[in-house]
């Protein structure tokens, strides 16, 4: 079967609106509804980790040495020299997900432990390989693997997070943990080919809008709709309702990654963690610049022009270190206010409320626990306002 | 569950003989049994290649491009400009297993061709990643993946090569299929297991018997084992009978190895394919340089002093390229005799006969097709007594 069950993430769009005037938009990154339950959410990532994280500390312990110290270098919990460590494992959002699911599903949440796992196992086998073949140093203000023990390892240990995710799912030896292996698994492959959609757009000076939603719903929609989906295969779901969670989940992720390229461009570093211009400094060809791009006009073409000179400047020099560092700011200020001008901040900011709503929508006539589709709207609202 | 359901290779192992002197062994590079159905072998193989080859190729055709290029390229189907190829792509040993597998549980051959397929994934998953771990840049007589295509595509459709392998056997949507899913994921794991062991024996002057004993049952017993039990599971068979062939593959796996090692040093290079001395010249610490440490003797003394003089004139300077390209053949030819007299050649030549009759031993009790039972036979035979 060539198709995963499950729709892909639509390829056709809402025409570009027109280019319109700087300073003429409301400022995405400012919450426009402040009656989002934050508590909740907070609450639910919570549990997720309490849950799940000591399941996948024992799974990492079943790896032979040094793969079980590279795997914890990797998740945080030791430091590079060995010493015990509590560092930053991110927001552990698919596990918070997968234990939700299983909820959905009428099981309680600990059914969706093994999925969360295995989720998380996936994630962070592909962390591991694409800050490698991304040449990426750092990774949440912490060296990368390759970095510290070296690419064979980094190899290595991704390729044994991968077999153990399977490994988890499997050795249940039930119906439904085989159900789960297999959208798990058509979920990594679109990982993999959205990975190797991001590699090609590195060579090529543009890429569309509808390329770059193709690749952000490979890259981030397809393992946070296996998150949101899983738990309930696990607890005995229906096809129906699972694949209506995992249509939840794909657009919940190209939500996400709307704003992701939002505030990649326009975010407060405080709030991000980032640098400002974060994406503008690695020319990375996210929503707002296809969108501008593709719209026209004067400051679509002065945009182009501009990022076409860039792209000369990169290739004749400076191809170590960021690609932009000789830039000063006020060249970053120029390129995202061409961008605005053109429409692409606009359009992203309606893209993120498009795929928000369609995520809600494909809950229309599922039968939820009313305390999970609670939580599943809540959570959509979350990640369409939150500002890092 | 840390351990799989079968036995893993047997650490124990009988002891050392005396150090003889030289000249005193049968060559085992001679066939010592003229009396095997070497035809049956290669009609064998043959059929393996004709029933799982087109659907490898159909599997591969699912991956993205340029993914699916980087895999034809690595599989012989294409050269390195995207000519239609016929290289060689191995002896294809494992599908031909699979398909005799499914013989033994009484199923036809076709039953056992997914499992065929999914293996053949994985073994070349494996290569793919082995080869840039290890820098290799010339398999098979052609430039590898990474060398032509660039780490990262090795990275990557290794990545999707493991991806599809699982994808091939749950798609099949059958109990039978997730059962063999998970013992091709246990497979896996000891497969990369096996990769980190070979990767920490670089860094060490000295490996012992058993050590060398386990990484070869990992990195060529482990899937071997799973290629002559996986058609099997898939045809019905049961746990007893599966077991049963997966223990005969782990031993198959280790005859083959000890023989591949012999061949590594004293083969006849018309034959195998290799340069004279193969194993020498990349200091490979394999079975019979291991058993000659450990014999003790005069010998295995002045071999002991000689490797640690070859590893300090490696770590000294000459790191690119052969680790003993100055050598001249005297230098291995004293090397190889000293190996011979301390008994290492003799005692691997003894082990591979000793995992012969254990393979065989393994089959005991169980009911087989007498035709699958006495091509089992001829398969284990050849492997000990083949000369490439």
């Amino acid at each position: 079967m060539l198709r995963p069950s499950w729709s892909p993430p639509s390829r056709g769009r809402a025409p570009l609106p027109p280019p319109r005037r700087r300073g003429d938009l409301v400022n995405p990154v400012q919450p426009a509804n402040a009656g989002i339950d934050t508590a909740g959410v907070a609450e639910l990532l919570e549990r997720g980790r309490t849950l799940a994280m000591p399941v996948l500390r024992a799974a990492v312990g079943r790896l032979a040495a040094p793969m079980d110290t590279v795997a914890a270098y990797h998740f945080g919990w030791i430091d590079a020299a060995g010493r015990p460590a509590n560092a930053d494992g991110g927001k552990a959002v698919r596990p918070a997900l997968a234990l939700l699911s299983a909820e959905a599903a009428g099981a309680p949440p600990e059914a969706g432990i093994p999925g969360a796992v295995a989720v998380e196992l996936v994630h962070n086998f592909s962390l591991l390989h694409d800050d490698l073949m991304d040449g990426d140093e750092q990774r949440r203000h912490r060296d990368t693997v390759w970095k510290v023990h070296g690419p064979a390892q980094a190899i290595l240990v991704g390729d044994a997070l991968f077999a153990l995710a399977n490994e988890i799912l499997l050795e249940l030896g039930t119906v439904e943990s085989a159900l789960a292996a297999r959208r798990l698994t058509a979920a990594t492959r679109r990982l993999i080919d959205g990975q190797a959609q991001d590699i090609s757009f590195e060579h090529r000076e543009r890429v569309s809008v509808a390329e770059c939603l193709e690749m952000e719903g490979n890259k981030t929609g397809a393992l946070l709709a296996c998150a949101v989906s899983i738990g309930a295969v696990l607890g005995g779901a229906d096809t129906r309702t699972a694949d209506a969670l995992e249509r939840y989940g794909n657009h919940l992720g190209l939500a996400f990654q709307a704003v992701d390229d939002l505030l990649g461009i326009w975010g407060d570093p405080e709030a991000t963690g980032k640098q400002t211009w974060s994406d503008l400094r690695q020319r990375k060809k996210s929503l707002p610049v296809a969108a501008a791009l593709e719209a026209g006009g004067p400051a679509a073409r002065q945009l182009g022009e501009l990022l076409a000179t860039d792209a000369g400047r990169h290739a004749a020099g400076a191809d170590e270190g960021l690609p932009t560092e000789d830039f000063d700011e006020a060249e970053f200020a120029l390129r995202a206010s061409l961008i605005e001008e053109a429409g692409g901040r606009e359009w992203t900011v309606q893209e993120s409320r498009r795929q928000h709503d369609a995520a809600l929508a494909a809950l229309d006539g599922v039968e939820l626990p009313d305390a999970v589709r609670r939580q599943l709207v809540t959570l959509a609202d979350f990640v369409v306002e939150r500002r890092g």
